[in-house]
C-alpha cells in the first residue's frame, strides 16, 4: 500500500474542502463566527469528505457536484465535536483549547447549532437534482439522530457498572460508525450509484469506522507512550469503558474484578504498578486478542463489501483509505 | 374579533400537531427520549404550526401534506428553547423546571440536537414534491442560521453598555421575527402560493413577531403584576435591555442615566421605590409611547401585507391570529 500517496491525496482534497467551507461561511456576530471556525483552523484530516469524494468518483469525476455534501459532512462532524467536548468537559482538541474553554459554554452550544444548520444550508443549495438532495437529507438527519442516541448511551455507560460488550458495540456503531457510513453512502447517492452499491458503500464505511474504534481501544490500553503520546494504560487510568476492558470485566471474578472496578471508578490514585497489574489482568482474560481478532474480522467484512463495488480507480483509493485508517494500526 | 373561536382553532390544530410529533418520535435512550419530550408535555400554544397550517389553507385543504413541516416548526422552536434555556441559565419554562435543570446540561444539549435533526428528518419524509422539500429546507436552514446569529447578539448585548435601538431592533427581528416569518412562508410554499404571496406571508409573519416582542417589552416594563404575574418593572430589575429601556438610555443624561445603568448592572439591591423612579425616568423620555407607536406601525404593516393575500376564509383566520398574538395586548 502506498500510504504516502494516499495521505497526499487526502491532503489535496482537504484543501478543496476547506476552501469551500471557508468561502461559504456566513457573516455572523464576530464571536459566533470565530467560535464556529475554531476547529477547522486547528487541523484535522477531513477523512469523511475524502471518503465521500472518493465514493463519488466510483461514478463521476465532476466533484463540484458532491462538494457541498462532502464539506457538509466535515461541518456535521465538527458540530458534534464542539458539543461532545462540552458534554465530556474536555479541555483540549487538536492541540488547542476546546471551543467552550475559549468562548464559554453558551457560545460553544451556539457555534455547534450554527454549524449543524449550515450542513443543511449547503445541501439545500447544491446544484443537484432535488430528488437526490432529499435522499441525502434523509441520510444526514437519520445519521445525526443515530449519533445523538450513541452519545446518550456513551454518557449513560459512564455511570453504569455492568455495560455489556454487546451494548458497547452497538454504541460505537452509532457514535463512530454511523457518520463514516453516511459519508460513503452520500458519495454513492450523489454519484448516482445503484441501491446495492450504496448498501455496500454504507457497509464498507460503517465497518471501517467500527474497526478503527476497536483498534483505538486496544492502543488506548496497551499502546506504548512513544506511539500514542499518552502513558500506557491511559484508558484504564481515565476510567474509560472500552471494548477490551468490558470484555475483561465480563470474565474477571472476585478480588480481580473488584480491583479493576475500583480503578475505573477512580476510587483513589493508583500507582503505575497497579495500572500495570490491571492491564495484565485484562490481558489474561484474552481481551486484547479478542478485540484484535474482532477488529480484523470487521475490517475484512468491510473489504468484502468494497470488493463488490465497481472496478474503478477510485476503488483502489477506498481500499488504501481503509488501510490508512485501520490496518496499519493492527 | 372572535378571540375565543381563534383560541379554540389553535387548540384543535395543536392537538393534531402534537399527535403527529409524538407518533413520529424515535426510539431512543430513555433519558434522551424523555428530555426531548419534556417541553412538548409542559404545554405551549403551538402558534408556529398554526400559522403554517393556516397560511397553507390559503391554497389547499389537505393539511396532511403540510403537517410534517408545521410540526417541524414546533420541533425547531422547542430545540431553540432548550438550548436558549441553558445559555440563559433559566430554571423554569412553562411552569416546569427547564430540561437542563432536570437532566443536566449535557443531556439538554443532546436533546436539542436530536430535535433539530428531527426537523429535517420529518421534512425529508414529507409526501411532497422534492422541489418543495428543497425549498423548505433552504428556508429552515437559513432561518436557523439567523436565529443563532440573533442569539449571539442577544448574549453580546448583556455585557455591552451602549446597545443602540437599531441594533436591538435587528436582534429581535432575527431572534423572534425569523421563525414566525418562516412559519408563514413555509405554509405558502407547501401550499403552492406564488412568489409574491410567499413574500407577503413572510412579511406578515416577521412583523407580527417583532410587534409582539415590542409589546412584550412594554408590558415587561409597565405591565401590572395581576396581568403579567411579575412585579411591575421586572425587566428593569432583571437588567434586561429591552426597546423602551434602550430608547431611554439613548436620551437620558448625567445622574439619571447613571442611575438607570446602575440598576441594569445590578450594582446592588434596589428598593421598589427606586425601581418606580427608574420607570418614571424611562417614561419621561417618551420611551413607552415610542415603543407602542412603533409596535402599532409594524403591526399595521403586517396587516397591509396580509391584505395583499388572496381572499380566502383562511385569511380571516390569519388576521385573527395576528390580533390574538399582538393587538389585544396594546
Amino acid at each position: 500500500m502506498k500510504v504516502e500517496e494516499t495521505l497526499r491525496k487526502i491532503k489535496e482534497s482537504a484543501k478543496i474542502v476547506d476552501e469551500f467551507i471557508f468561502s461559504n461561511f456566513d457573516k455572523l456576530h464576530k464571536d459566533l463566527y470565530e467560535a464556529s471556525l475554531h476547529y477547522f483552523k486547528a487541523g484535522g484530516k477531513r477523512i469523511r469528505p475524502y471518503l465521500a469524494l472518493t465514493s463519488y468518483k466510483l461514478y463521476r469525476d465532476d466533484i463540484e457536484r458532491v462538494l457541498p455534501f462532502a464539506a457538509g459532512l466535515e461541518v456535521l462532524h465538527t458540530f458534534t465535536l464542539i458539543h461532545d467536548d462540552i458534554m465530556d468537559n474536555d479541555d483540549i482538541r487538536r492541540g488547542l483549547p476546546t471551543v467552550h474553554r475559549v468562548w464559554g459554554v453558551p457560545m460553544a452550544i451556539l457555534a455547534g447549532d450554527y454549524l449543524f444548520a449550515k450542513v443543511f444550508d449547503l445541501a439545500s443549495k447544491a446544484d443537484v437534482e432535488p430528488e437526490i438532495i432529499v435522499r441525502v437529507l434523509r441520510v444526514l438527519s437519520e445519521t445525526t439522530i443515530t449519533l445523538c442516541d450513541g452519545q446518550a448511551y456513551d454518557m449513560w455507560f459512564e455511570g453504569k457498572d455492568d455495560v455489556s460488550v454487546d451494548e458497547y458495540y452497538d454504541m460505537i456503531r452509532k457514535k463512530t460508525g454511523a457518520l463514516i457510513k453516511a459519508s460513503a453512502e452520500i458519495g454513492g447517492i450523489v454519484g448516482g450509484g445503484g441501491e446495492e452499491d450504496i448498501r455496500n458503500l454504507g457497509e464498507f464505511g460503517e465497518k471501517i469506522g467500527v474497526a478503527f474504534q476497536i483498534i483505538d481501544d486496544v492502543i488506548g490500553l496497551v499502546g506504548e507512550e512513544k506511539v500514542t503520546g499518552k502513558p500506557k494504560g491511559s484508558d484504564v487510568r481515565e476510567g474509560k469503558k472500552t471494548l477490551p476492558i468490558l470484555y475483561a470485566l465480563e470474565r474477571l471474578e472476585g478480588e480481580d474484578k473488584k480491583f479493576l472496578m475500583s480503578i475505573l471508578k477512580k476510587e483513589r490514585t493508583f500507582s503505575d504498578e497497579e495500572i500495570e497489574k490491571a492491564i495484565s489482568l485484562i490481558e489474561k482474560t484474552g481481551a486484547i486478542d479478542y478485540s484484535r481478532e474482532l477488529a480484523k474480522k470487521i475490517y475484512s467484512e468491510a473489504i468484502q463489501a468494497l470488493n463488490r463495488l465497481p472496478d474503478k480507480p477510485a476503488k483502489k483509493d477506498l481500499r488504501e483509505l481503509a488501510y490508512v485508517i485501520v490496518e496499519r494500526n493492527f
